[in-house]
């Protein structure tokens, strides 16, 4: 079994172990195991905030000649480091759930209109479920609750128009094969609206080669933007023409500031915003970016993988005999940044264990408890003693 | 004619003058007269983000406990400052566009079904045009534009849904009858969705007095919440389980963390959020709030009928004789806080205006320069400076 000083080990030879570095880190004695959920603030957060405001205070209105492009130039990079999206194609605005409800009608309108089934998996994030059973009842279409990913991939057929899915299960932490189950929705003639909320910034993500359409995400978790930071949009270039989504407003408008009678969709993905995107939030997403850019996902994903396989290993020796079961897959290959582990009691668990500032994880119905990883704060240290500490409750 | 030792005079007497110590205001010596567009920063600011950078790294996912109230706590200060709204009717969250999304789907929602039209006044802002047009394509209702809000006010009929209104014009800056446009609306059996993006923090508003349904709005203009703040979403009490907003996200959601099958609606004003909201965005809004809460509307009110009637009679005085045309209402009582001037070259005259560093007004098409008088800020002279240097060009 592996031993505190394995861990230590393990950081000493980590490439990525100075990022620790450039985070505001809480004072709290407890191992932090929730950076899936909310990152915490990069040191640069502070500088940044500080020069937005300037720029609030000393060019005013003016401000909004570069403004107006931030939610594009901060997509781009985001395209470039995180997603494998050529520029063009990404736009930071809204939340998740407002730029999901944005692709997954954009999807409807693309399809043939005989195509009335919305499908998704019954373990999808709640607000991906729930916006899609407000579309479907507003479009009267049939909502199709699957029992897993796998099943709702397959129930894609001749009557489906769209499919949501999460790259990285929020719960169980599994990795979809997202280059095959697209092919396999396109196949069927359907669209897939990819949510990579819980992947973004710690798996690789290929979407111009993954012929990916329409993908949505948040960027508060691995991205570390802050809580409820704006949101991203992703559409495929080829498609934006073909694809209106429904919520037009006015930074959207061609033309903007001409405010012609008739709305008329810019070009590109800035068609894709709707109201006037928050500037301050927008630029803590950029911040966010850039220390992944520096860090490389490549070598974020790999110290990842090494971080789950070291919670499983502990898991296995000393979570196990303690009735605990590992519900993330074993196969690195098939799953994301966090270990999810499930006991009856989790929930009370859970709770002991912030209670006692050992571990802060977070809890799952009904039964779940997820030990979130982030590679470029999370020691090894911190995976032992955050495992070491579940075992005592 | 009014001199410059008129308007020094003012100042010298001005009760709220003290307040414009409370804002970072830009070294550049142009007159700001763009506070209806985007507000200047409250000095407060930097400590509030500095305590909400401290929030988040010290407690992180912890911090959720109270944030997860934030959007509706400053929700009820904003109705009990500016809006004469009670606690419980009032959410910050969101763009304006997409609570107006929101608003005017629930309002359609809660009509006969018989009713086909929605309403709109051609020189609305455009972003609510754009989303009315888009609600009634998507709906196949037929989307009706007036010449002028009162032609859309009298165009409510038996056939009408719904009918959006500004209580300020963006352009002319005409301030609306609320509540007698709101029985008649009512009367004819619709319902109005009032934009109170240019009264909000200028103008008194009495909403629950005023028998208003719903209304929306942005934050940073008078409120100076900032660029792209988070927006505000009114909808009165008696009709909040009446009307279901379409936007349905997990922090609508009754039991959020229950994360259930089926989407149920919080109770009350919490059902129209829909996704995460944005922490930081929604306290510099508080923050906003709160220098008008202690300068008050009624001061508020006072000193812009004083600023706006300064810059009608100079306007009279220095700009009539050079062809400029006063389009603001002249009766105090009709007006809001901006002075809308028109001339066929006012887009050069801006740019100008701009350019030689003399004033910051903005132009809105095809002739309207407007001139924009924020009471915490903008002093007499301003004023005094801002026409005077207009007469120049």
């Amino acid at each position: 079994m592996p031993q505190r000083e394995d861990a230590v080990a393990l950081d000493a030879a980590d490439p990525l172990a100075s990022f620790r570095d450039e985070f505001a880190l809480s004072p709290s004695p407890a191992t932090y195991a929730d950076g899936n959920s909310l990152g915490p603030p990069p040191l640069g957060v502070r500088a940044r905030l500080a020069a937005t405001v300037e720029e609030w205070t000393n060019d005013l209105t003016g401000a909004w000649k570069r403004w107006v492009d931030l939610p594009l130039e901060v997509g781009d990079r985001l395209g470039a480091t995180c997603l494998g999206a050529a520029a063009g194609q990404v736009v930071v605005c809204d939340s998740t759930s407002v730029n999901l409800f944005k692709a997954v009608n954009a999807a409807i309108d693309g399809c043939d209109a005989t195509r009335h089934e919305i499908v998704v998996a019954a373990d999808e994030f709640p607000t991906d479920r729930y916006m899609l059973q407000s579309i479907a009842a507003q479009r009267e279409m049939t909502y199709v609750m699957a029992d897993s990913a796998a099943a709702a991939a397959d129930a894609c057929g001749p009557s489906t128009a769209v499919i949501v899915l999460s790259a990285v299960n929020y719960r169980s932490g599994e990795l979809c094969d997202v280059p095959a189950v697209t092919a396999r929705v396109h196949a069927a003639g359907a669209e897939v609206v990819w949510d990579l909320s819980h992947a973004v910034g710690v798996i690789p993500i290929e979407l111009d080669a993954w012929d990916v359409r329409l993908a949505v995400g948040c960027t508060y978790k691995y991205l570390n933007g802050g809580p409820g930071a704006p949101a991203f949009l992703y559409v495929a270039r080829d498609h934006q023409t073909r694809l209106q989504q429904p919520l037009w407003g006015w930074f959207g408008q061609r033309d903007q500031f001409e405010m012609g009678a008739q709305y008329e969709p810019a070009a590109g993905i800035r068609s894709w915003m709707a109201g006037t995107p928050n500037i301050i939030g927008t630029v803590l997403v950029d911040e966010g970016i850039g220390i992944v850019a520096r860090a490389g996902i490549a070598a974020i994903r790999a110290k990842s993988e090494q971080l789950v396989a070291l919670a499983i290993d502990l898991a296995d020796e000393l979570l196990a005999p303690r009735g605990w079961t590992v519900v993330t897959p074993r196969n690195p290959a098939s799953r994301g940044g966090h270990l999810a582990i499930a006991r009856a009691d989790a929930r009370n668990v859970c709770a002991t264990l912030i209670d006692k500032a050992l571990v802060i994880p977070d809890f799952r119905t009904p039964d779940v408890l997820r030990l979130g990883f982030s590679p470029l704060m999370t020691r090894f240290v911190d995976v032992y003693d955050a495992v070491a500490a579940v075992a005592t409750i």
